[in-house]
């Protein structure tokens, strides 16, 4: 029997990687000759880079930049192949740098990315991949076009990976959808919606594109559409990183699939890790199973194009108690034990 | 296939009953035509009168009597094929009647539970079972003893459930073990194992039975001893009620078996429902898997025993809102949906 591992990240508690290897060495408890393989992953948010970087090898490269406020700072990125660089965008523009206010959301800047693409095309990159997840930004790309003003990216595939499908601007667009975490008040975000507004229709007459029917042009406050106006591609995330990582090559022979996120729910069928696991196992046929910690009631779609869900938790502790790391890893062990025996028992009678 | 679902109550939050028609209606959801049998089921204790109740029928009988401060209360049995009598301790002597301290724990009495036995008799029953759980007497069963005193019990089977195996006297006995809980203070049950230990020197010599031999004769602050001398025998609470509701029958053809409680740990297997039902699987080869509320570390031997355990908790919520009814069915449906799923799927593979 053949088990491909694959769980997002359970933020605040475990990484991807800790969790397959809790699942892995589980499985193998009870199963010993069961051939296990498994992959960090992630949607193309936080861990991306991680995951690549597991999966497939590669050198960090240390950058000199300046951080979203414009406060220097170095960065690095992966350099895979001597041809494929991979950028987490919240590196350098994360939100998680700043306490949003109306100060940041006007002035934080994509710019300091600009140095990471100049040094990734320098070292002779062919491809460069980009996650957008977890910026503090809302410039609409435009601090990362300044950067690169003048300069061809016209021979480097570049994609984004967005975890959201929003457009450039409007209502669907990343001032009036992003920008109040961001720190926008009402009348700030209706400026910054105006001026992306006169953004695409200055690029729909100059350019011929049009931001507004790119889905994740809104993503990253409107670093999406830059990437765009660069000649790069928006995906999603985990299709990306799925297709780097080989992972549908691996399900082609599988027999068994585990995935599971932290908090599964109706919006993991927006393109989420378990959501894509279970889409790959479904076109070969083989079943998917997801743990996660936590199973609010509406599930969506994953309900059916998975053969089953679970959650983690072993009894009632406090929520701290509960996504403790060491806590999670022996949840998820025990579960993925009494998961497989169950599963098992069919195939062996 | 053939599911026999037996769960016992978690206690303050659904009963055995509810419990059980929650899986049914599941595991009917997902396999239409799967054949679930149900039996509300108990351990001796709580809920074991309601439990042959459901399964066999029978009349409630109301009598005049006292409780176990001797105040009048009606109490009522169950009489079954105008042969069996089923009488609860606790509807007379139980715990949750009084708020224990030193008074009750010297004066509490098992005098009251003499009028359901003598009217038992009366009606032409020629069985008596006992339930020994949940009393908040210490008397050493001598209030019975009282009661009954004169009166031939030697042509009714007399048969106590005890869900303990603790002895009469000594450092197992009844009011080391369960005085301080009765309210007893170390000088009190220090005064009463002796008159304990004295009880059973008196009846060695007068009728040749030694108390310290029969595992039980602790149970219900020594009543258990009581029914020993009225000629009874002392059985787990769960094996007497499975051979009268005919589960091993049905177990006998059954695919898969459901048990579960509320908390599961290493003193299941000392005798409670799900050790119960795991035994009878195990006896005919049939798997069987555990849903509870709370699924602590130490399982000790159930982990070996039980196909597998789930705890039905999907998030992490306060205890209080986690033991209420509503969510508590719904979890655990949800739950049996996906066991029932994922045990399933090997089968038809």
């Amino acid at each position: 029997m053949k088990v491909v591992v694959a769980i997002d990240s359970f933020k605040g508690s475990a990484t991807s990687a800790e969790l397959n290897q809790a699942v892995k060495t589980a499985v193998l408890s009870v199963f010993p000759k069961f051939n296990v393989e498994t992959f960090e992953i992630a949607d193309g948010g936080e861990g991306s880079v991680s995951a690549l970087h597991s999966g497939l090898g590669g050198n960090f490269i240390d950058v000199e930049t300046v951080d979203l406020m414009k406060r220097p700072m170095q960065a690095s990125y992966l350099f895979l192949d001597h041809r494929l660089a991979v950028i987490e965008a919240a590196e350098v523009v994360g939100i998680d740098k700043i306490k949003p206010d109306e100060k940041t959301v006007q002035e934080a800047t994509t710019f300091g990315l600009g140095a990471l693409f100049l040094d990734a095309k320098k070292r002779g990159a062919t491809e460069i991949v980009l996650s957008l997840g977890g910026s503090g930004t809302s410039d609409g790309g435009l601090g990362l076009l300044e950067a690169l003003e003048g300069q061809d990216f016209s021979t480097i595939k570049i994609t984004g990976l967005a975890d959201v499908t929003n457009v450039y601007a409007g209502a669907e667009g990343y001032a009036k959808v992003f920008g109040k975490q961001k720190g926008g008040t009402a009348e700030i975000l209706e400026r910054q919606d105006r001026a992306a507004q006169a953004f695409v229709q200055k690029i729909k007459k100059e350019r011929k594109i049009d931001l507004q029917e790119i889905p994740g042009t809104g993503a990253a406050g409107g670093l999406g559409g830059a990437l765009v106006l660069l000649g790069g591609t928006l995906e999603s995330g985990f299709g990306k990183i799925a297709e780097l990582l080989k992972i549908e090559e691996a399900i082609k022979t599988a027999d068994l699939i585990i995935t599971g996120e932290g908090q599964m729910d109706f919006q993991t069928a927006k393109g989420k890790v378990p959501f894509g696991m279970a889409k790959l196992g479904a076109k070969y046929n083989v079943p998917t199973i997801a743990f996660c910690g936590s199973l609010p009631e509406d599930l969506g779609e994953m309900s059916k194009i998975l053969l089953a869900s679970y959650s983690i938790q072993r009894t009632v502790l406090p929520l701290e108690k509960a996504m403790c790391k060491e806590v999670t890893l022996k949840n998820i062990q025990f579960l993925t034990e009494n998961v497989l025996k169950t599963w098992c028992h069919g195939h062996r009678r």
